[in-house]
C-alpha cells in the first residue's frame, strides 16, 4: 500500500476528526500504516502538548492511540477481507471503549512511535440484516526506544447514521 | 471553596498541562470544582474538536475525563486531610490509567458537563518512608442532559522527581 496511511481514504464526509482527519486544519492528521503484521505511526508532540514541564501530556497520549486504534482497525478490515484500501465500500471505524495505562512519563522533544497489535476482529450483528465489524487492537506508545504508554482500543464500524 | 477550580493551586512549576493548566496559553484551562460530594467541570468543545462532523473529538473526551480524574483526586486529597486547597503541602496528581466507555456520540455545539464520583483513595507505599496517594474517580461526560461517555481515572500522587 504505497500511501501516508489509511486515513488517505477515510471519504470526505467523515475525514474531519480532529486526531487523523485530512480534512481538519486544526487536528494532528495522524497516518496509520502497515509495518508487517503490525500497525505504525509516528507523531511529534507540539511544545505545547505539555503535561508537566518536559513530558507529555496524557490526553494526546490517549487521542494518539484513540485515532491510531480505529485506522489499525480499517486496516485490519481491508486485509481479512483481501481488499486494498481505497475499494469500496470504505471502512470507517469509531472507538467504543479506550483504556491507556501510563507506565512511565514520556518525554517532550522527540518523535514518539505508536505501534498496533490487531488482537481480535469479530462481525457482530447490526439490524436484521446487517453485520458491523468490531476490532480491538492493543497499542504501545514509544519514545527514546522505550515504551511508556499501553493502550487498548475497542472500535466498531462506524453506523451509517452517524454522517449527518 | 470561593475558587473557580482545584487547578488554580497547582503550584506554578507544575501549572502548564494541556487540559487544566493555568498557565498554558494554548490548553483548555479546564476547572475541577465539589459540587457537594461529587466534582464537576463544564467544557464546551471548539467547532474543530471534530470526530465526524456534528460530533465531538473521542480524544477531547478522554482528555477532559483525564484532566477532571486528576483535579478531583486533588480535591478528595485536601478533603480527607481536611486542609483547604491552597494550604501546604500541595497536592498534585497523575494519571496511572484511563478508560472511558463512549456509550453514544457526543453532539458538538453544546456545553458539556463533566461529573466525578470518587470511589477509592487510599495511601500506597512509595520508598522507605513516605507515602503517596491513589485516588479512584467515576466520571461522566453528559450534553443536553445525557450522559454519552463514561470513565474511570486511577490517579497517582505525583513523585517529586518528576518535576525537572
Amino acid at each position: 500500500m504505497d500511501i501516508e496511511g489509511i486515513q488517505d481514504f477515510y471519504p470526505d464526509d467523515v475525514a474531519h476528526c480532529y486526531g487523523c482527519g485530512k480534512l481538519n486544519e486544526h487536528g494532528h492528521k495522524i497516518k496509520t500504516n502497515w509495518d508487517g503484521d503490525e500497525t505504525l505511526t509516528h507523531f511529534t508532540p507540539k511544545d505545547y502538548h505539555t503535561a508537566i514541564p518536559g513530558y507529555v501530556y496524557g490526553g494526546l497520549i490517549a487521542s494518539l492511540i484513540d485515532c491510531h486504534g480505529t485506522g489499525s482497525a480499517a486496516l485490519a478490515a481491508y486485509r481479512i477481507e483481501k481488499r486494498e484500501p481505497g475499494t469500496l465500500p470504505p471502512f470507517r471505524f469509531v472507538t467504543a471503549s479506550l483504556h491507556v495505562d501510563y507506565l512511565k512519563p514520556t518525554p517532550l522533544g522527540v518523535e514518539l512511535e505508536i505501534r498496533g497489535k490487531i488482537t481480535e476482529v469479530k462481525d457482530l450483528p447490526f439490524g436484521k440484516l446487517r453485520r458491523r465489524k468490531k476490532v480491538i487492537t492493543e497499542i504501545t506508545v514509544s519514545a527514546n526506544g522505550e515504551v511508556t504508554a499501553r493502550g487498548i482500543v475497542v472500535a466498531v464500524q462506524m453506523p451509517e447514521n452517524m454522517v449527518k
